[in-house]
């Protein structure tokens, strides 16, 4: 008689909602709910009961991955390790994440940021499966990026923040001076949501495809692109996150990130734009399949 | 009686000249000998007979590594694998530099680039010494950059490229185009040691302290340190390469990597430039003790 392979829990901990998974492996997911994030208590409260009682249906499960909004802290040996550490979202400021679950549930906890999160489920079922080196960025209300090298998630000294990487800014065609409160015209200040907005007086979903704001905006997500490229050599770059959901951006940032290219010898992959430059597979479930991946791996 | 332990054989395969190396460790170094790149034939045979008459000598060598000027091809499965593929360098495209050596010394080869060598050798003994997670960058002729993630150097879909890193470029300070036959005012563009000579009609060496050049580098030098940050998190970036020789950038690049930050929370070693930011410590034998430590990472 074959045994069934082991239950494994995830968690999507987003700044909007946290999304709750038990299953097998992404592909086998046997329960799913979500709660809206307000309240640590509240919230982690409600992840821990549909745990227990999802457990009571299903069995035990061997782990628990969770893939987190941070600010977080990731060093192990750290005294807030698991924590979500100085965070502007109300109330989430030092909260003990993996302490609460794994004590409340009994199971380790695997721990990363959601931008990890979401890559490594990007690469078990999406855009980047069967890939060892690449690299999933969102462009949202802020601007992060998850990077696999060699099938591992980069961590180091802390988790990586692409979003404030500093690019060429052509203050005559875009005299915006950015808005990030740190860096000004970082990435994250030139083209996350809120720059866009602020640029512009409305919403970025509100341009229409033929506003310039698009031009300018590809000119800087290829720019991005290429220094990704020169930088870690991916076999594939994902843009994922709501600016993305502007499906005209991609053949606009493939054709500059061409330019930028020209003629350089960068790899096979890169020099297929169409298929190197893509937007995500999973859609809103690909940090939770990371979040059971991350599980998987420690149990 | 406690048997000594492997001998290894190493290659520093510049440019300008193949430093060889039979030891122990990067540590015991048992002969040295270094022959100028001329032809291929003419400097790996040097190479073939030095490795030959140091054997007899000392005894067989395990394995040989090689950290080699490129671009070179390290894709394992590809059948130029261990070339250097299309190079400047006269005489020296498409060598195979792996299947020459392998074949004459009968010994299983390491390779990898100059700069991946580099920053092997000063984690062994040098200014990386005891890090995991660290980058040398080599500023001269061009830029190059050897990167470490988890103790690996990164090798990816190719070896990376951070010399083409496109970085903020303000024409009204700075109005040289770039030198860059490929991206103009890329970093290798604007700060590799052609770039500071043309843009000042003189030999970088030659330049003053007190001249503007080196405020103008620093900046760029600054703003590759702050992407290498957000991009690797590292522990240490160790600037070398000609360039760097001018020690009084050291103090100009820290004091504008710290305007970059500006209070942005990055992690406990880029938050002491005094300590992140440094020169290398191996001077010129950082290579062939990053090829020596290749080989016996194979061994």
């Amino acid at each position: 008689m074959k045994s069934l392979p082991c239950l494994f829990g995830g968690i999507e901990a987003g700044g909007t909602k946290f999304n709750c998974v038990l299953g097998r492996s992404p592909a086998e997911i046997l329960e799913r709910a979500s709660f809206p994030t307000t309240h640590p208590e509240e919230t982690l409260g409600a992840a821990i009961r549909f745990f227990e009682q999802a457990q009571a249906r299903h069995g035990a499960i061997a782990s628990l991955g969770v893939a987190c909004f941070g600010p977080v802290d990731l060093t192990l040996d750290s005294p807030t390790y698991g924590f979500i550490t100085d965070t502007p979202k109300p109330h989430w400021s030092n909260t003990d994440v993996v302490g609460t679950l794994s004590g409340a549930l009994g199971v380790r906890v695997a721990f990363d940021t959601d931008v990890n999160g979401s890559a490594l489920g990007e690469g078990s079922l999406g855009a980047a499966q069967g890939l060892d080196d690449y690299v999933y960025v969102t462009i949202g209300t802020g601007v992060g990026a998850g990077i696999v090298v060699n099938g591992q998630p980069v961590k180091g000294a802390m988790h990586p923040e692409v979003g404030h990487m500093l690019l060429p800014h052509d203050r005559q065609r875009d005299p915006f001076p950015g808005a990030c409160p740190f860096h000004g015209d970082c990435l994250e200040g030139l083209a996350a949501g809120p720059a866009i907005e602020k640029r512009w007086g409305r919403k970025a979903d509100t341009l229409p495809e033929e506003h310039e704001a698009w031009d300018i905006q590809a000119d800087y997500l290829a720019a991005l692109c290429w220094n990704l490229t020169v930088s870690y050599s991916p076999q594939r770059i994902i843009l994922g996150g709501g600016v993305m959901k502007q499906d005209h951006l991609f053949p606009r940032i493939r054709e500059r990130f061409r330019q930028h290219i020209n003629g350089y010898p960068c790899g096979e992959a890169a020099e297929c734009p169409q298929d190197y430059i893509v937007g995500p597979m999973l859609g809103g479930h690909a940090g939770e399949a990371g979040a059971l991946l991350m599980a998987e791996a420690i149990a």
